[in-house]
């Protein structure tokens, strides 16, 4: 198996894989500061819900290593604001929100410390964010693995690898594990416009490992449904109503709704951290509009003609009803989800 | 209203908009022997199920030109030849076959003649595909706008304008009709993976025409139908099956599932010349796989690593479930399909 490390924090800079030049180059974005961070989450050099909860958290770390030699009270006035930009650096992905409050509950518990001790109780945390990130990613793909039979035909959609999390992944965790559990399977990989997350880092994390793979154009995973060449679904998260609504990027509802009239089982992968318990419905979701040039451009050469508007949502949100089951470290959450969702709390 | 002429015959050259290069430069192929219409329709300069008909008669036109000078033989085993590898320039659109079949009666018809009288025979023949097919596009938009309300919200995929046709176009004949008839319409273009003609051609076309509009990824439109921001969808074809099942671009299928599971009327618009009576149903019908450059470069452009494999069929079949009505030149046709098609034998 090939490591992947999406992201490292050394010597005081946070190391992110640059994932707008994948597969052309392999580069490290180099963080010195949270507002590095900012700009490397808003610009997508780091993507994935749990990757920006993990990134964002090292983010804070940064902050506080930028303000090290204020005074106490300016030191956590500038802190309360670095919390804040990256907490808005994206909205859709709820691991952000749930990684920036774990930094906010350590800043507010260790307070009293020296800056310098804040400053390490800071990074321990991220730390700890970030190898729990790996050990969960571990645990989902085990369990995950029970529902791939022998030589399953897997569909997948956008990036839910290694490049997605600290390392190994959610769906794709589940894909690599059953690969590496010797279960000749093969995978299909939607290519997931605009942004091209499938054909950029998925197929390239699939050709990394060797899987057996091929990549389609989002709208040929219907007929490949309907012509019965599929036997499971998996996808990501980046945010999980009380009921099980679930926000992912975008096509994702579509291949849910195929998938339910043709009765392919589709599942969610994600760690616990990416459920909003504060939401009931996926109603209540913000969805990220994003640039039109993500749609007009490609590799930043026109395509679509000057004077067409474009609508560009990052996410959609496919409704429980939609869902086989949400594959989670602690176990695999079937309907009725608001019931078992609400037993993980 | 802007006249987009795609394809001219004149002084023996046969003209094509390069629909390669839209929208980006605006440039005519010049086509001077069969063989150099056969390489534009394989190569997509030109597309479209009706233009792809047209140019080919022009194809044979043009053949007939190159062997005039031959003794008559040799002229027409030069010219059976010609027929045969313009009927396999692509295999999925029916249209094709339609017009090589008319370009081959009339030679039959007219062999005893001499070279040049069935040169002009010929020419003859391909004017009247040509002027047969605005003729009918102008009355298939017509008989569409029928079922097009005021202030309808209007899905549409591919590039069925006209550029995919003579002129005005098949489904976006039907658009530009609702638009100039003052229906206050608002068009969503699916931006069509892989080729992008969404994005290249209907966007260009629909600029051209100032009708309002968004372009959108493929996967965005299953979110805007579940939300009630579609009030139909007009899609072209490139082959029915007498039983009404339709080939027609890659995600045409797609559209048609979520279309269905929430009730929006999904209509195809198509001459009756677009029409297998040969063939029952779409199980029949050869799906055209194109390279997988076209998944993974845009533009010449990589953007899928190496290695990786691709499936990319160029069509896909919607089932005449799925299918509210096709819009012809000759009517709507409602289900029974069978019944009601073969009524236009």
């Amino acid at each position: 198996m090939k490591e992947i490390k999406t992201m490292e924090f050394r010597d005081g800079v946070l190391y992110l894989i640059d994932q707008r030049k994948l597969p052309l180059s392999y580069e490290f974005f180099e963080c010195r500061t949270y507002q590095d961070v900012d700009f490397a989450i808003k610009d997508m050099v780091v993507r994935g819900a749990p990757a920006i909860g993990a990134a964002a958290a090292y983010g804070v770390v940064l902050a506080a290593q930028q303000f090290m030699k204020e005074e106490k009270e300016n030191f956590l006035k500038n802190m309360e604001n670095a919390l804040n930009v990256l907490s808005k650096s994206r909205p859709t992905a709820v691991n952000l929100t749930w990684a920036i409050g774990r930094m906010r509950g350590v800043l507010e518990k260790v307070k009293d410390l020296s800056v310098s001790d804040i400053y390490e109780a800071l990074k321990e945390e991220a730390n700890k964010i970030y190898f729990e990130d790996l050990e969960t990613n571990k645990k989902m793909a085990k369990i995950g693995n029970e529902v791939i039979k022998p030589n399953a035909v897997i569909l997948t959609h956008c990036n839910t690898g290694a490049l997605a999390t600290v390392g190994y992944g959610t769906a794709l965790g589940v894909i690599r594990e059953a690969h590496y559990s010797g279960k000749n399977i093969f995978v299909y990989a939607d290519e997931t416009r605009p942004r091209l997350q499938g054909a950029k880092l998925t197929a390239w994390e699939l050709v990394q490992e060797g899987i057996p793979a091929k990549l389609i154009a989002d709208s040929v995973a219907a007929t490949l449904i309907r012509d019965g060449k599929i036997d499971i679904i998996l996808v990501g998260a980046d945010r999980i109503a009380l009921n099980g609504d679930t926000a992912n990027k975008i096509g994702t509802f579509m291949l849910s709704v195929v998938a339910k009239v043709y009765n392919v089982p589709f599942y969610v992968v994600a760690p616990t951290s990416t459920i909003d318990f504060n939401i009931e419905t996926g109603a209540e979701i913000v969805i990220e509009e994003r640039s039109p040039e993500e749609v007009t451009h490609i590799n930043g050469v026109r395509i679509a003609p000057e004077g067409i508007d474009v609508y560009n949502p990052a996410f959609d949100v496919t409704p429980h009803e939609n869902i086989t089951g949400i594959i989670t470290e602690k176990g695999i959450i079937r309907p009725p989800f608001r019931e078992n969702i609400l037993k993980l709390r």
